[in-house]
């Protein structure tokens, strides 16, 4: 998607590690134009889908992900990383390992808001080793329903995720996908 | 705001200790019709305020915040609870405690996504003791911007936060406004 891989190439910083920040328009300050378009261009590449609810996780999936509810006119339900704001009621959960933060949480997302049968699309913000969109999946697939699409805005093409979600058969969309931040300088892959 | 009074009394549900649960289309669920008619609202009641920007905390402000931001035209900015996400750059953060969660909570903006001389829009889901939205009130007047309003979702005017907020100066508004929760009974404050 050009409008997001001009907004990396001008904005995004390219830290040693491998990390990439975007907190100027993804991730701490929003671009909310950006998101509707990243939720528009969700719903065109899933259209054919029949998707009945949007799956993402807190925080910064929320913005993107309610976007594209918005267009594909379906609820959009988030993933929460404590259980504390979830009490007393059936919910299922995944421990999800963050490689960037080094720490283990749970995604939790009450039962009722995952009903079986349907076509759930999983939108994150980020994909480099694939845990919380897998984590997401297996939510999904617990509940009875079916992956019918993950769609991640940025891709780091150069980590596992990709692989590991293709490998399971998901149908994968990502609009921008990096191949190297290697001296601090963005590649992005080939088309 | 009639829209969010229906879905109040219809999906609401009042427990004791007067928490009110909206979680099927407000924090947990969302209805993304619901946030952008709330985003719509929110600009139509501040658009003489000349806001410059949106100011909200994770997790449940954003999908309010960012279709607020959308219709203003300005970018939205969700302050963190958590320091990890935010390294080794100068930050604002200030200390908020939780009636509901019993906890201490830290919420933390970068400072260069609060640049001085702005009118900023606070944006919240909910309004108690009015913590969370004071908290974010200090953090844009220690930023050298002026809190140009606080738009609130939903109120509980039998709480303190009303007052608090009020007495300070600010123009507050809020879609809903409770009154009462006794006896698992959800009543709107009279117009």
């Amino acid at each position: 998607m050009e409008l997001l891989e001009k907004k990396i190439q001008e904005e995004g910083i390219a830290l040693p590690g491998n990390v990439l920040k975007v907190d100027s328009f993804l991730n701490h300050q929003i671009d909310p134009e950006l998101s509707l378009a990243m939720g528009r261009e969700f719903a065109r590449l899933f259209r054919e889908a029949d998707i009945d609810r949007v799956l993402t996780v807190e925080a910064s999936g929320i913005a993107i992900g309610v976007m594209a509810a918005l267009e594909l006119n379906v609820p959009l339900v988030f993933a929460r990383k404590k259980k504390s704001v979830l009490i007393n009621e059936p919910v299922y959960s995944h421990e999800v390992f963050s490689f960037t933060k080094k720490e283990t949480s749970e995604i939790i997302v009450l039962q009722k808001y995952l009903p079986a049968g349907e076509n759930v699309l999983i939108i994150d913000d980020f994909l480099a080793n694939g845990e919380a969109a897998l984590g997401m999946a297996r939510i999904v697939e617990e509940a009875g329903s079916k992956v019918a699409g993950i769609g991640i805005a940025i891709e780091k093409a150069f980590q596992p995720g990709h692989q590991r979600i293709v490998d399971k058969g998901y149908h994968l969309e990502t609009l921008a996908s990096i191949a190297s931040l290697v001296g601090g300088k963005i590649t992005f892959t080939e088309k």
